[in-house]
């Protein structure tokens, strides 16, 4: 068999969210060692689909099942959906960790929360240079994005080499002013580039990404008009505009204050590592605001998504905080919402509406711009790269076809263009890529609670049927051996009826369980399955046609 | 006392849906008589807020409290959240209805799935002419919007005159060429308006919303391009949508069939009237679509919002039917998700770029136009009218806070830029509008099945907390004169944990429960309430402790 490259996803394809690909290296007879290097370990967040869930992860039983050969996690950079799942993986799989300082930096921190900081080797990247994991190869190449250091990787094997450009945005005028490293990537693409793999969460956007610079006389413009406190609420990660707020208020004579746990969090490890340049006394805190006129106060804070936890979802509802948002205040909501969590974020600007501070978000002004490249960015890293096959990643199935367009138009036929989703692999030889029918374990892991088992899909139709009828419970006493009933049956719900409402219902109810038991001959009633079955079909039916509402109907048969 | 007019928000006001307003005039001791005319008549859909809800009425409980003054209900046009709660309010307040023909025609369908629309009297609105109720005069004057026959009403009273927008855009070219009159609303003004109630839904969006009529040359172009079946999804009262695919698809010799029951019904209602003007020989019944090439099919659909079981959505998912989409299809989503929808409307979005049909949405291509006024219409409303006072309705607070600052730079001063919330009333009299202190009862009646009652606060807290942790039950019985446990404690779960996973761990909740149950003494133990939250409080703690997850625990004891 000749040596080849299998490209599998376990998660990011056809959907936004645990990021995670893993490229695996197979020698023929006589090549090198197999190896496995994997680009990236995040996290995804429910939505409604996934009641109760607190966080979704990849399922990495195809690591586990080759764990002998996993050389490395390499990060792109230090968002939650590129680096969320590190702990429940190292857990699993121990292996060292590659990345830029920042990411590291972020990653340390959510390493010790977990305790595993201490288990863990974390390496950076040499500067334009590759770290060799025998047959692979990574290079990381500089790119801009809503944080510094994020990078592109380049992996090079004996079938050829990889782009991937994981998330990035071409910003000519980034806020620390490292510009995306298009030289190294003219390079690369000199010296040949089988496959790149791309950023495709903006291929339905036409142009160029405005730069995140382009926000700061805007900021500056509002936080001048501001006749009392001036709040921006972001993502916790997004650094360079945090440090662009703060360069605006140390020229308006403003102290600023973080509130909100991941944003004070994110801004102190990008502080000591060198990345915010924000002065001591710049900074004071949440508890010292009161020593400040309004006019004299920026608020960083998060809850940019309308979280129910987070800085301005609270500052808009906590009525009793000294941070609780006044008429006088300027808020700028500086973020999009991610679908889902439209509802939320409308609920939290509608409050601050109804309080009557001055509330600018993306519909009125624009306060926000994208990390992601839009389609004259995503063809230029073509045109850089010149790459044989280009394949979409970090999207949904909307977002790919908006790339292939653009692929086609540029030229690509049919057959250079791919793409795959989660689960799903391709093969890279040397004779080019394809899929690869392999089929690989993958999916959801969700963590509910602190533990990762036992939300199944079981799980999450009961809690889906819960919430939309509620449950009704029937309880039945029985003597054991002559079968009297001995109490009951009795109904009692939770999250169907006001209990005013049911009380009537469910005397009915119990009539009809009542009869339907009596129907039954002894070998049925005797049987307690057949019997909590007719309680169950006997209820719900009931209930169904009387109210036109699916209760969970649970039968409680208890022997005595 | 002097006479007055108080207009009353029992819905719509900073909230979108379950339009309500009702006009209760009070005469002075020698006046003319006291009367109330009402407003539309609305539902709200339900958001993930209200789980299991199926549509929100509004309370009109102080219509009740005044049923002999109620003279009529008013309606604009025929959409749901104007029409929607007709039968439920037509039950409790038989009154007499006008509106358009069209509107009426809608209503009459809904009537009579009701069984209520032979005992329902429906009146058209005189043209150009008021209709009078006592004290009130009732005047309609014809506005554009998604479909036909809507209008703004002008409500004369002894104590001034009052223009309820409605909703409304001023397209200059709609599809069936009937303009907005601008003429009357003017004649209006010159005659004096004391107060202005807009429209404000769109009082975020700058310069004037595009006529309807600009989507033509767009339909035609893909329309010529598709090689194989046109098909749009909209909203199924888009009925001027409906006749320019009908005109389009009729002149590049294509057939026409409609898939989803509110479409159907709509078509047929506004072709009955006159409405539409649509030859036989251009629609084909879904069932026949066979017969024709891929080419030479349009189809028209409902679902533009991802419901579950509407059109698109069937077509995108169900892998049998003949409707089901093809990757030579070309689809348009002519729409914008409705906030709270965007999940849903993806998922189906997705699911169709998957199958690999040209999918065309208003991201990537202008395909959809709103039906409400942006600013520059809702300012040529105010320009028109001349009001002394404006009031935005049909609106969230984002959007009120919008109206108000156009208004403002219209030269309103604050005090007669006035905003109510639902419950809340505005006062007018000879000397001018004001907030009247009157508590008004008010609220959401939820319809859930085919009730209007039961649903409460506590019942949806419990759908909420059900469909997050699930639920898990504690039986216990016991001997009801000496207290002996004869049974349990047992617990079973449903969309808690897999029960694979907590078989364990349910045993030894039992087990603490055991030891809970021995360490009370001999009253609390008899007392059943002490012994129930007993068991809750130890079942839920333990279970909080072990696995962070807040079940719904329900303990069942059982005395024999």
């Amino acid at each position: 068999m000749p040596s080849k490259l299998k490209i599998i996803s376990l998660g990011g394809s056809g959907e936004v969210g645990k990021n995670m690909l893993v490229f695996h290296y197979t020698a023929d007879e006589a090549g090198l060692e197999d190896a496995i290097v994997v680009v990236d370990s995040g996290v995804m967040f429910p939505t409604e689909e996934h009641p109760g869930v607190d966080l979704i992860i990849p399922d990495i039983t195809y690591l586990l099942e080759h764990r002998d050969l996993v050389k490395a996690i390499c990060l792109t950079h230090g968002h939650e959906d590129h680096i969320g799942a590190l702990p429940f993986v190292l857990r699993q799989l121990p292996v060292p960790i590659y990345g830029t300082p920042l990411t590291l930096g972020m990653v340390r921190e959510k390493l010790t929360e977990h305790g595993l900081a201490a288990a863990t080797e974390l390496h950076n990247y040499p500067d334009r240079e590759p770290v060799t994991f025998g047959p692979i190869s990574v290079e990381a190449i500089h790119v801009t994005h809503t944080l510094p250091d994020t990078v592109s990787l380049v992996l090079r094997t004996p079938v050829g080499t990889v782009v991937h450009t994981g998330d990035f945005k071409i910003d000519q005028t980034p806020v620390d002013n490292r510009i995306c490293d298009l030289a190294r990537f003219s390079e690369v693409g000199e010296q040949g580039v089988t496959l790149l793999i791309s950023d495709s969460v903006n291929a339905e956007r036409k142009g160029w990404c405005p730069s995140e610079r382009t926000l700061r006389p805007t900021f500056e413009q509002f936080m001048r008009e501001a006749e009392g406190r001036f709040i921006l609420a972001t993502f916790g990660s997004n650094l360079h505009r945090v440090q662009m707020v703060c360069d605006v208020a140390a020229n308006l004579g403003r102290k600023v204050a973080i509130y909100g746990r991941s944003m004070k969090q994110n801004v102190a490890t990008a502080r000591a590592l060198g990345y915010l340049k924000i002065e001591d006394s710049l900074l004071v805190r949440v508890e010292d605001l009161s020593n400040y006129a309004p006019n004299e106060i920026v608020i960083l804070t998060t809850g940019s998504q309308g979280e129910p936890l987070a800085g301005l979802t609270r500052m808009s509802r906590d009525e009793h905080s000294p941070l609780r948002i006044q008429p006088s205040d300027t808020v700028i909501l500086s973020s999009t919402p991610i679908p889902g969590n439209e509802d939320s974020v409308w609920r939290v600007v509608n409050r601050i509406c109804r309080i009557g501070a001055r509330m600018i978000y993306d519909h009125i002004h624009n306060v926000h711009v994208s990390g992601h490249a839009y389609q004259e960015e995503l063809k230029m890293m073509i045109t850089l790269t010149r790459p044989e096959f280009v394949v979409p990643y970090h999207g949904e199935p909307r977002h790919y076809a908006a790339y292939v367009r653009l692929a086609r138009e540029m030229g690509y036929p049919e057959d250079q263009i791919l793409t795959f989703e989660t689960g799903q692999a391709l093969e890279m030889d040397a004779e080019g890529v394809r899929h690869c029918k392999e089929t690989i374990p993958h999916g959801s892991v969700l963590v509910d609670g602190i533990s990762t088992g036992g939300v199944s899909d079981v799980v999450l139709r009961d809690r889906k049927h819960l919430s939309q009828g509620g449950t009704v419970i029937v309880t039945l006493g029985l003597e054991r051996d002559t079968g009297e009933i001995v109490s009951g049956p009795d109904l009692l719900s939770r999250g169907f009826l006001h209990p005013e409402d049911s009380s009537e219902l469910f005397e009915e109810a119990a009539e009809r369980v009542r009869q339907a038991i009596e129907e039954l001959d002894e070998d049925e009633f005797f049987d307690l399955d057949t019997l909590r079955v007719t309680i169950h079909d006997t209820v719900a039916r009931f209930l169904r046609k009387r109210t036109n509402r699916h209760p969970v109907v649970i039968p409680v048969v208890m022997e005595v």
